[in-house]
């Protein structure tokens, strides 16, 4: 068995590493599960929630955990909804990285 | 002298009231200054920030600036950059609570 996505450690991303692609990038978006997309070269997320100040509240568990992870997502705040979307800056696209983080948000949104 | 906007009480538009449009809108946008622009129906204002905690830090204030308010915003996170978006959901469109809004933000923001 391999270890979850969420219990991997972070590396992160070399400059000079590929993006992912193929069926590297489909492994993992599988392992992910169908509530995070691939859009272009972004990793993306949307969460319903049931009023503004819940989504502020999610907005602050995760930016907490890209301060910690030292790896930081755009987060989209509105009335009723989280937004997430990740990407590495130094690949140009996704690595490994987003993927864990997209794991771990998960774990941490419940 | 009038009440400077970031002093003045915030009503919640009522549901067909028109949109702010025409000379009442554009005393307003001078009002609130040149930090802040009209795009569409919307009003936006951008903050460039040291780092991603600065801007998370900020985007929390504003986000309990909305609380306080019963007004919320869109608040968009990314690293170095907080940005806010407003407009009325009730009058599809820009209303003064737009504007007061702004104003106590740029206050909070300093």
């Amino acid at each position: 068995m391999p270890t979850p996505l969420a219990d991997r450690t972070l590396h992160q991303a070399t400059p000079g590493t590929p993006a992912l692609a193929g069926d590297a990038l489909a492994a993992l978006v599988a392992e992910l599960g169908p509530t995070w997309s691939v859009e272009g070269n972004r990793l993306r997320r949307t969460w319903k929630l049931p009023d503004f100040a819940s989504a502020l509240a999610l907005g602050v568990k995760l930016g907490m955990l890209a301060e910690k992870l030292d790896h930081h997502p755009d987060l989209m705040i509105s009335w009723g909804k989280l937004s997430v979307e990740l990407w590495t800056h130094t690949v140009n696209g996704l690595s490994e990285a987003d993927f864990i983080w997209a794991a771990r948000a998960e774990r941490i949104a419940g």
